[in-house]
């Protein structure tokens, strides 16, 4: 069957599991400007789920219902009415499945009043993430819904097993309601693709891109359709939407948050850089959370893949004096004026408190690290790609097709993958250098060379892949937005050759950039994750005041 | 230069190092009768470092040595004389550093000195493993020293910087002061190779095989010329020589045991099975002292390739009730009847205890698996072994010649290797549900289908290679010895076909066998060695009365 039967009969699908009562008549007419207000004006919301949903991060949300002050049931609807809001905004939602969402909020709320009148049942504690909803990019599989990842040769085959995560979070108490966009391949910073279509920026629907390919979560987000989401991240593909709107995203070490049942489209047994899973929310204590909870749960029981690094609760940063390598670009890409400032801004604000030191520090050999990073993603070339695009005739969209010289690498032998580990293994003792010499707590750093960009602009990853390459955590927190002092300056400001100056030339200023995000990304050691975390909490609360 | 002469110079001058007074004269006359006694009848150590180097484990002697109770040159001078005895004995080792070591740990008597006298410093706690000899497997690097790993095209190219595990050691307060032998290749059950030559079993010297690939440091342990040793393992390297030398060995999950700056024989950047270093020693307190004490230092600042898994202290095994998956065979290999009656002494006593519930499990798909683990090791083919061994002409030793057939393996292409990882994933969760869905903590079997065997006929590693290819950690037990009892039994026993039949076969009764130590294997989940070692430490209390 064709992919436009495919993909219109799956959107049709898609669109009939929102109920009639909360489609918003008349859609608003976009003119490009934010839709971040809609939500709340567009009648749909009742002014107790305004509340839930606008007011709460998910840590006070889950104490809110842990105390009983919102059952599960009310904030699910709630969450659900917003998504539902948010895709017809922005296009966000692959999965819809609200029905049986409500529905096991509603036997959440049941067992725990049939627990709290049986005094002879012995008293089981609440589990931690009791009654919150949680989205998942598409990716993930969950039981009985697709997991097409926009592909329309993979629509209709549901899942007939939970993805380890989805399985975990269900155990531990989350509510799951719905999947998110992301890019045809997964592999662009674009998420479109042809069976759902565009997932749009929020804050500018026509100028910029949502990021991809979690952009699906990173546009739910933005609206508040959701309140902590799951991505995943080989590249960027976390931190780029995070960016584009405005979120907290972490990228942790691979294993830390299981992976098993997430589908991807490379050659299965592909080795070498592997993808990694990771929440995106909008508070760095949320991140905490999530990041917590996760590690504290028994991981290796879902996911053979899984690393059983504990929660140690041994990094107290209180007191400690915090030394950051500060990095000001990557060697290849020249940030941006408004991510220059934003830079600037988070740097001098740490840099005015006792307990904060900084090091500017260069990183080391970017370009072959990028290169190499590019010949681990195409170890069995493109072939696999295309044959799964082929078995329903689906072209690239724009920011695939953008990505073909890519494509076109040759695979590469056995021998190739093991110069290419040499290479890293090098490389990773080099950084390890980096971070032990200068004693380094953590990095400092743009995530990007520049903030959201026109649609189908995004072909940069050197400031995130990077850190998949080295598989180092990194997290990125948002300190700013594009205001009128931030003007575009002359190409001649961009250092390193032609390359430099197209990619530099995007930015064009606050016109066309109107509100996007701006963030910095915080980079830790391999596998000290939770270290990570406690430092980015400490330091977002300086630059941010939280 | 051919490898004769490299080997007799390399020879002659290892024994340069070994003093004059600390010669045996005369040699005893090696009729195949036990060598265990010779160290202290010999007249070459005092009173005073028999009983050092005879009557205390490593824990044990660092409380002696923190106490005060001896010197750290003392202790030092002690193992070095009886390491020179046992080289003399069965020829274990490979470098000779002793003069250094002693002068290290003269250091560190005069530093303590000082820090005790100076009551103006601060107090500083000495290190974890202040004064303790411990002796390496040949193929960690040690500054200035070979790592030739009994391959003459590696010899007089004395390393540049300390392996990982050595910095980390020295840092921790140990006292390195030889390395040991090992089989041409790494990859046999036979410490043999064209340099060194043959390692002798101290129990059977005539008779049985020391064991490999770590069979040095299995005769030198067990002649108490070490205390505690360190390998390395990807089939089976640590267990197979603590099962022939009665001793303690545990094969840790890869990345606990920083294993940077170690000699393998793979072409550089292999990835699939990954050797893993650990401990050997005479008492499990031991190894639980080593394994406690290298994740609890920043093993991360010594080796980039280090999974930082920190020791939690969580696992207290005191109360609770513990489910042991009860392995009789693999399902390929009958277990020799000594070994039968191991397991089953094992399994008895356990089974008498409260807290201990046995389950008997079989293991599944382990012929597929040990097929995929032999294409692991020869992903690129034997062109790379060969090219090493050509440099200098030298011919394979007999134990690598009878591995020929595996050395002829076709090498691999980048497809079949994903091939083979998509396999690997598949077992990963098959074994996962054995674990889990049967609530096991640890699982009880034989290390392999037979103890020490005559030199050159160990080829099965079925038991231990499994947990290879799973990365389990498991450790091996000593629970007897080959007694009258144990007479060879019909060879109509073994139950799985002829290759079964001939190594079953190769028991002959307790005459050849005599004193073969007989030892069980534990072996825990990934990644959860600390639970593991707490585990066998009550298992090996309750089976050997400890």
């Amino acid at each position: 069957m064709s992919y436009q039967i495919i993909a219109a009969e799956k959107v049709a699908q898609r669109n009939s599991k929102i109920p009639k009562d909360w489609l918003i008549f008349p859609q608003p007419f976009n003119d490009g400007t934010s839709l971040l207000q809609v939500p709340i004006t567009c009648g749909v919301l009742s002014e107790v789920e305004c509340e839930i949903t606008s007011n709460y991060d998910a840590t006070a949300l889950l104490a809110k219902l842990r105390a009983g002050g919102f059952s599960a049931e009310q904030v699910t609807i709630a969450f659900c009415k917003r998504a539902a809001i948010a895709q017809q905004l922005v296009n966000c939602l692959t999965e819809v499945f609200f029905d049986e969402a409500i529905k096991r909020a509603r036997q959440l709320d049941t067992e725990r009043r049939e627990s709290d009148s049986n005094t002879e049942v012995s008293f089981s504690p609440l589990p931690p993430l009791w009654g919150l909803p949680i989205s998942l990019k598409d990716s993930f599989a969950y039981l009985g819904q697709d997991t097409s990842t926009g592909l329309a040769c993979y629509v209709n085959e549901p899942a007939t097993e939970h993805s380890a995560l989805a399985a975990l979070l269900l155990d531990l108490g989350a509510v799951l309601y719905c999947k998110t966009n992301l890019p045809q391949s997964i592999m662009t910073g674009d998420s479109d693709n042809n069976v759902f279509g565009r997932t749009l920026n929020p804050r500018n629907p026509c100028g910029l891109t949502a990021g991809g390919s979690t952009g699906g979560e990173g546009a739910l987000l933005a609206l508040r359709g959701s309140v902590l989401g799951v991505g995943t991240d080989i590249g960027g593909s976390i931190r780029v939407p995070s960016v584009c709107n405005g979120l907290y995203g972490l990228r942790p070490s691979v294993g830390v948050v299981p992976h098993g049942g997430v589908r991807d489209l490379t050659v299965p047994g592909t080795a070498g850089i592997m993808s990694s899973a990771g929440p995106m929310a909008t508070s760095m204590r949320d991140i905490s959370l999530f990041l917590q909870t996760i590690m504290q749960a028994e991981t290796w029981k879902y996911d053979s893949t899984a690393l059983a690094i504990p929660w140690s609760n041994h990094t107290k940063m209180d007191k400690k004096r915090l030394r950051i390598g500060l990095v000001e670009d990557d060697g290849l890409y020249t940030p941006s004026p408004p991510v220059r400032r934003g830079l600037k801004k988070a740097a001098g604000l740490l840099q005015a408190m006792g307990n904060v030191e900084l090091v500017p520090i260069a990183l080391p050999n970017v370009r072959q690290i990028y290169r190499d990073l590019l010949s681990y993603y195409m170890l069995s070339g493109s072939d696999y790609y295309f044959e799964q695009f082929g078995r329903t005739g689906e072209p690239l969209v724009p920011s695939l097709e953008a990505l073909i010289p890519l494509l076109a690498q040759p695979r590469t032998t056995l021998k190739g993958f093991f110069d290419l580990n040499v290479r890293r293994t090098e490389a990773a003792k080099m950084y390890l250098s980096l971070f032990r010499d200068n004693n380094l707590d953590v990095i400092l750093m743009p995530p990007a060379p520049h903030t959201a960009v026109p649609l189908d602009t995004w072909s940069t990853i050197t400031y995130t892949g990077l850190w998949n390459y080295l598989d180092y955590p990194a997290v990125v927190v948002p300190v700013d937005q594009v205001r009128e002092e931030d003007v575009a300056d002359d190409l001649s400001n961009a250092k390193f050759g032609s390359e430099d100056a197209r990619v530099y030339g995007l930015y064009t200023g606050p016109g066309e950039y109107r509100d996007a995000p701006i963030c910095v990304q915080l980079v830790g050691y391999r596998h000290k994750d939770e270290a990570l975390a406690s430092m980015a909490a400490v330091l977002d609360g300086i630059i941010n005041g939280i």
